[in-house]
């Protein structure tokens, strides 16, 4: 049996909580290595394990993956979250781009003044609402099937749905003008690889706190 | 005979160049529809031509492509640019993340202040020779072919002789210490359909001056 894949990050959601998200929903048990010091990441960079000398960085089939979409779309292709052929694939990749234009301005919260977080909470919010959460809710609308993309679990749902709870946490209200969008977060969060994932006790990583934040400024602040 | 593939963007190279790069690496023709005012960008968007609300758009085989890197990876499938199997279309996918990451700088540092500027400039060579560029030089030197990727021309080769040519604007002699890349640029520049695509008179985008960044704040700023 091939080892299990080895997380290399933070041990808080940032980049890799997606990584987390699309291997659970594949049911691929994964070990974390996580880093706490600038020290641990100076030895990865010297090692060369690093290809960019960033991280995220998993260790999967006997490659070091690095650069989140890289290895998200790694993931998915081998277990077969990628569609069913080029123009399913596109749908899906054009799903998540969008869906991860929207996430990264989740991830890069905690990290803005006080001042403006609040502000931003308002700016993604109105992405949300306008931009983003409309082209899925016609989507579902319009074929009437549980998932985004040709029937069957994809990348872009899982993505779609780590999104969606995430600015739940700030927003509770968020999906109340998108009543598909309403069932396809209960559909998904009943696939019984994604409800494991979303029980306590799961790798799935906590909301970020001041020492998640502290951790991360520590290790990659100059 | 399809269609011409549609391109919808700015007069300006900005994230749509690397779809032009792509599309003449490739050998397809295709037509441009330049926007140029923010009433152009509301019809599109008016008229559902948007998944997102957002340009590059590309009108190809019949689909409405957005998301730069969807588009790059739809033609890179289509057009055999994208390795032989998972393990080269994953090396190809983290060499174009990585190059992508470098190529943002430089879209983005006409809209940088005068001030900022000069010191982006610093930021980007340092990037470039001491993390990026030293990678590729390696992988080159170690498999001593002429591409990145499997002994034939993919996507990778296509973005990153795109970015060290937009970088040696800026700062001609970025590739002093690379030799292997140096030898690259020359090999990738001959390529008839890239030769084709460098030569005057071509689609290719000339380097971004005051009318195109007046351009893109009027389109682009509410």
């Amino acid at each position: 049996m091939a080892a299990k894949p080895k997380l290399h990050y933070p041990n808080g959601r940032g980049r890799m909580e997606s990584v987390r998200w699309v291997l659970a929903a594949a049911g691929v048990e994964f070990d974390e290595e996580f880093l706490e010091t600038k020290e641990q990441l100076q030895k990865l960079q010297d090692g060369n394990h690093l290809l960019f000398q960033q991280v995220p960085m998993v260790e999967i089939d006997g490659m070091k993956l690095v650069q989140t979409r890289s290895i998200l779309h790694y993931i998915a292709d081998k277990h077969h979250l990628f569609g069913k052929d080029l123009k399913e694939r596109t749908l899906i990749d054009m799903y998540v781009e969008g869906t991860l234009d929207l996430l990264e301005l989740i991830i890069m919260h905690p990290f803005l003044k006080p001042d403006d977080q609040q502000k931003e909470v308002v700016n993604m919010a109105q992405k949300a609402i306008i931009r983003y959460f409309p082209v899925f809710e016609k989507v579902l609308r319009d074929h009437g099937q549980r998932f985004l993309v040709g029937n069957q679990l994809s990348l872009a749902d899982v993505i779609l749905l780590q999104t969606i709870l995430a600015l739940e946490e700030k927003i509770p209200n968020i999906l109340s003008a998108f009543p598909h969008l309403q069932e396809f977060t209960v559909k998904i969060s009943n696939i019984p690889t994604i409800k494991k994932f979303l029980e306590p006790g799961s790798k799935k990583k906590p909301p970020p706190d001041d020492i998640y934040v502290r951790t991360v400024y520590n290790i990659f602040m100059p």
